[in-house]
């Protein structure tokens, strides 16, 4: 079985993709670290950026698993592919293996290539028998092959017959508007194959939601080659996605198609690439997504306390991920047990705890909070519990860093048009009372300043924090600007990334909330000593 | 064909996603304008915010093409339905369909549910006869049945006879897990379909990536009832997806499964639910997507021009889309006009001022505003730019009801942890100069409220504006508090409900920007005259 990747062409066709040479020789390491066979690097002569990676791949990259694979397409109409400038240039790229671009359809020879049907196929022909001769492996892309077979499968099949003649290695049967359903995809694979005996390959876009099973149903029917991408990218909705069609060829249908021990770097991978092209990694992805092993209903919880297989269809590990516990108020006990083990706190037996922690999130989601996304903010309410004792007494051991005895935030609209935004904060740090004002591009930005400028002598450790990611929902939205709010912020340090949220009547103070709960969860992950 | 859609159930699973009641009446109603048969609505009894929904959307919808579902569980093991709590909920919800989960897989019935093969059996028969012979319609979910098949196919299909034979109307087979792909979707429903002859459903989780193509598979075995949520939101990675399901169904096989007209809705629709979830609306998500119909490589554009249909599998009008050519603008001309006419204001035939208001849209929309759900800051951008006329010349008479010269706004927390917020206005409206200061439980409230205080006695029209609905959205996340937001508002007025947007770099400001432009669009509407 051949895996073959076009992320660093087809995929490149995706809206918001825009990737430097740079970026392609990053991406394609890490397709070779995953161990595909095939990377396709691009059309060289088409575009000098293509030219100039197929260049740099070759001298900068030993490629342990993958071969590397120049696009391009046939000869001209009426021409000689060995008078091809643009053929010449796939040569001239250097890349072991080629693949051909073919017109399958014949309404495509005649309204896009403005040919006959013949030279067309004189051009597949002539164009293969060439690379051959030069001492190239040729794989054949048959564009539209899917919509050509039902407009005239003779001409579709001829066109599979004048490619796998002339000596190319494997023939791609395209779906290249992505149109087409599984069902047709295996009746029509099966029969070409059966008609010509050539080695066939598919290649999937996913404008129907079923690029993968597609790609499956093609494979089903006898293909031995699949054309997909890293995180699905591609023009329109996106190609096959490369992860959930590897890992369905090794985890359903058992076939090994990659190195030893790579299926577990998949997610790893997947992310790599999400950060490279600069997408935010897909949280609900199959296999890979952060989301992709969550649970969240007391039911499916509950049962996974008895057996993790009960609710998932393989284990996460096998592809670098993991199970998690979200905790919600569908949540029960069982649940806010595991997300303890999961943060690395034992509440296993002290019932009365457990008990405690579960009301206290009840309640607390009653009021708004949402601990699904702020992990940190949940362990700090954990850890309040547990500080507490299984009785609830509670000791008096302080848990925070600082008191808050007020805070201010002005927003202003100046009669020129400007904005200004200003805050002070009033706090208490081991004994000392602390007072700073600072400004923003907006309220919290100026809070979250002050609060930097007032603590940063004391906890110098939080000069490294930075907000990554803040979102707002407003609760309850039908009564308009009297709604509760919730905040949500991500919080870094270089090393980690944490979640926190914060509800209130209104924006600021919930924002507030929550850079109280970022700044002291980021301080005791630092090691630093709670003192008020 | 059974179009049953459980977004307000098993959607809400979704890492992230947290209905308040009011969030599911407005979803309900989008499913039914959509046509769906069936919505179900959560789980009374088991949630008292489903058990809410349930009361209230009796009350408040009129439901035109819809049925609701309540969704429960079979009675407990050693009881009986008639005196089981949990099922009496499901009869006190006043549903008049109620989809029952049953347990199918043996090792679930034994480990999950510890009880008997028999008695599980048993508890399916009593619970579905007791619901029918209280005139409920009734569906059973066979929990996951594709592993229980495998594992203990009499017993899979023992559960769905007794399911059948009780008087279930459908019996749907669940992929509870996720983890199978079309081939055994398709050989295990045509298996228990012959065998048992019941009517059978289908329920796909999206764990392989095949969530669609599974539910296409199992319609092809001769299911007539498909499970879906919109937009695909599910447990884990998500459920079939309701969009392309339906699309497929009505353009692939041609099958009429919505009423009349209601197919061009789709792509609005699934915008809609996302924003009332608060996620963002996938981009690349087939059929509906910003980028479903978007084309990028030079190849296709060029293509497109001579025949769309050479890169398009199908013309996106009939979902709702539209085709983008990513160099161009997006917002077409034809769009603004289409949309112009929906508002009653007819640019037909003006190109130049067409052409401006593409032009303004474009930039506002780089900028950060989003006009889809925000009609009537549209009309009031239209109504500008008709103002100045075709020649963009303008003319002198006013669109405005006031200027503003500044605003401030404060959100202070006291030392006792009580909260004041305070806004300060200086407007001018008919040459005299406001000025109004007011509180609020926010800022956003305050500064509302002061905005009232200063029109009110010039324009007594607005003591009638009510803030309905207040979104904000943080746009490009990743920038932490430096972000830009945005901010959608409804208002209403008793009669009419009205959508503005605003834009800034915070979001008081962006606040303050849709609070302008919804007083202005609702005096407006009141007929009252402009005059600064």
């Amino acid at each position: 079985m051949h895996i073959f990747d076009t992320t660093l062409r087809d995929g490149a066709q995706r809206e918001g993709i825009n990737l430097s040479v740079a970026d392609k020789l990053t991406i394609a390491r890490h397709l070779d670290d995953f161990g595909v066979g095939f990377i396709e690097g691009g059309w060289p002569g088409a575009n000098p950026r293509d030219t100039e990676f197929f260049a740099r791949a070759r001298e900068e990259i030993t490629f342990r698993n993958a071969q590397l694979v120049a696009f391009g397409a046939t000869r001209r109409a009426g021409g000689s592919a060995a008078d091809d400038l643009q053929v010449k240039a796939l040569l001239d790229s250097g890349a072991p293996v080629v693949t051909l671009v073919a017109k399958a359809h014949d309404r495509h020879v005649e309204l896009a290539l403005r040919t006959t049907l013949d030279e067309n196929l004189e051009m597949v022909r002539d164009t293969v028998s060439h690379l051959r001769a030069q001492g190239r492996r040729v794989f054949v892309d048959c564009e539209h092959f899917f919509d050509g077979y039902a407009a005239n499968p003779a001409y579709a099949k001829a066109v599979v017959r004048a490619a796998s003649e002339a000596g190319a290695d494997v023939v791609v049967l395209c779906d290249t508007n992505g149109g087409m359903l599984p069902a047709q995809i295996q009746a029509v694979t099966a029969t070409v194959l059966a008609d010509t005996g050539a080695r066939l390959g598919i290649h999937a876009q996913d404008d129907t939601g079923c690029a993968v099973a597609n790609t499956l149903a093609a494979v089903d029917a006898g293909a031995t080659h699949v054309q997909c991408t890293a995180n699905g990218y591609g023009e329109r909705v996106g190609n096959a996605n490369l992860f959930p069609v590897v890992a369905a060829l090794e985890l359903k249908y058992g076939r090994t198609v990659l190195p030893e021990g790579a299926l577990a770097e998949m997610t790893r991978i997947s992310h790599a690439i999400a950060e490279v092209v600069n997408l935010t990694p897909s949280t609900h992805q199959p296999y890979v997504g952060v989301s992709a092993f969550a649970h969240k209903a007391g039911l499916h919880a509950s049962a996974i306390k008895v057996d993790p297989d009960l609710y998932q269809h393989i284990d996460p590990e096998l592809v670098g991920n993991r199970i998690r516990m979200l905790v919600s108020d569908m949540a029960g006990r069982a649940s806010i047990e595991l997300k303890g083990k999961e943060l690395g706190i034992d509440l296993g037996g002290d019932r009365a705890l457990v008990g405690r922690v579960v009301e206290r999130v009840k309640e607390r989601e009653l009021a708004g909070y949402s601990y699904e996304a702020a992990d940190a903010s949940f362990e700090l309410l954990l850890r309040d519990e547990l500080r507490r004792g299984a009785d609830g007494a509670g000791d008096a051991a302080p848990s925070r860093f600082f008191r808050v005895e007020s805070w201010r935030a002005i927003t202003e609209n100046r009669p020129d048009g400007s904005h200004a935004n200003e805050a002070t904060v009033k706090l208490w740090a081991k004994g000392e009372r602390l007072l700073a004002t600072a400004e923003g591009n907006g309220p919290v930005n100026a809070l979250d300043r002050a609060l930097r400028v007032a603590l940063e002598r004391i906890y110098p450790e939080l000069a490294k924090f930075a907000l990554r990611d803040y979102k707002v929902r407003i609760l309850e939205g039908r009564s308009g600007t009297d709604s509760t709010t919730r905040v949500l912020i991500s919080t870094g340090d270089g090393d980690a990334e944490w979640s926190t949220v914060g509800v209130a009547e209104n924006v600021i103070a919930a924002s507030w909330h929550a850079l109280e709960d970022a700044y002291t969860y980021g301080l005791l992950r630092a090691g630093v000593e709670p003192a008020e």
